[in-house]
């Protein structure tokens, strides 16, 4: 069984890392939410999972980081993504005739140049980019577009009034491939994780000189509240190297002396970009 | 003219923390977005604008960290408040017969536990939480509720139908308080600073370095893409101490032989917590 857990509809940019990483010989499974996608493989029903983590526009997928810490699955891969997002409507509707424009969120910000000049049309945020294209076929939306990848309007047959109406074409997310398990890399790649530390003074720089003293270079740095103790934090961080090496074996260990709790994420080949 | 703009309708957290912090002698401005706030403020139309930047729960919120690099606008001061999600509908509406609940996102976020209890009842974001008290009012909608603050039920006269409805009573959201110029406190107080860096190893911890070289406490660190540089970083630092101080500034001046970007945002008064 090869079945693949992805967040939204077919067409969804997730569906796009999933068969990019798995060179296309899986099944896919899509999901209402990411909650969904880490549920389904840590019951079994699915042997991998892709999540958004990070955006070079809009940032961090902060929901995911949160359910990294949340679920005990292990980071197995990453891959890059270009995004280039295309305006599309049912057939024969013309750009002046629209006056909703459906997406995701994170979509909507990432066209907010576009939107901004397309005054008097409203924005309606969706669950998904793909969803939003397959909204407008299933209520036979007329005056209404969607913002999706060139896929999604393959997938349910509608026309591209614009492509590429992101503000910043160099728009790119990361993906995460999430299993069970997984073998750790035996030399090179990225290792992620997770931790809390004492409330002792300079706690961070102290975290940060582990990685410093022993030339592990930092490649992300990323703070989420700790739910229960206001303005203290988890730090996810991502460094250079695999457990499986002695280096990165010390600096976890000398990281445990400052630490409350530490969480490997996994260690994974770096992805090409 | 004391005019100070926040993001939301009457009865908004935000309008609560700028009547809080200025002690109610003040003209109050609401606006439909953050950049209209920032936007006020920058024209002279409002000589002050308060916008939240972190909740203990959902973590920061980033679009204001992104307008604070765009705007120069100084951090005058800022303040703590403590966020009370009640649900409210039209007067003798019962739980039972609600079939939505609008909200803002954040809002909906920090209420999961309770929405993940009401299993039927769908979710719609909306653009603030007072916004969509004023909605239900509005539009005379029977079978929706809204979930917002005590005032935003008083203000809107609905009632409430349940009060602290938020996963976590540990639900705190810090609000900034901005201006075109402030004086900077002689001593004490906090300070927020943007920066990027060079390309060189360890150039994080080097950043940190120049804080803990002088035994200065680090209060919070934030990263964002830096636009058109895909996985480089803008990093946003709160530390304890004011520029007027001379340990703060020799501790800038050493960052700058790091940097290639760095702005202040402001030296100003710790708010008790």
């Amino acid at each position: 069984m090869n079945r693949t857990a992805f967040q939204g509809e077919k067409g969804a940019y997730s569906e796009k890392a999933a068969l990019e990483f798995f060179d296309k010989g899986i099944e896919l499974n899509p999901c209402q939410s990411f909650k969904e996608v880490f549920e389904l493989v840590e019951q079994g029903t699915c042997s991998a999972g892709v999540v958004p983590i990070e955006n070079s526009l809009t940032g961090s997928v902060h929901q995911n980081y949160d359910l990294l810490l949340k679920y005990n699955l292990t980071i197995a891969g990453e891959i890059y993504v270009r995004i280039v997002h295309c305006l599309m409507a049912l057939k024969n509707i013309k750009l002046e005739g629209i006056k909703r424009i459906y997406s995701h969120p994170q979509a909507l910000e990432q066209c907010q140049e576009f939107l901004e000049e397309a005054k008097d049309i409203e924005t309606v945020p969706t669950y998904d980019t793909a969803g939003s294209a397959k909204i407008l076929i299933e209520q036979n939306i007329k005056d209404g577009a969607a913002i999706a990848s060139e896929q999604a309007a393959k997938d349910y047959g509608l026309q591209i009034l614009k492509s590429g109406i992101e503000s910043n074409h160099e728009n790119y997310t990361r993906f995460l491939v999430l299993k069970k398990e997984n073998p750790m890399p035996q030399k090179g790649g990225k290792t992620s994780i997770v931790f809390s530390f004492k409330d002792i003074p300079g706690a961070l720089f102290k975290s940060l000189s582990v990685f410093a003293l022993r030339d592990i270079n930092l490649l992300k740095i990323e703070s989420r509240p700790l739910h229960g103790s206001p303005w203290k934090y988890f730090f996810y961080l991502d460094f250079e190297g695999s457990l499986e090496e002695t280096a990165s074996r010390n600096a976890i260990n000398h990281l445990k002396e400052i630490t409350t709790f530490l969480k490997v994420l996994g260690s994974y080949p770096k992805a090409e970009f």
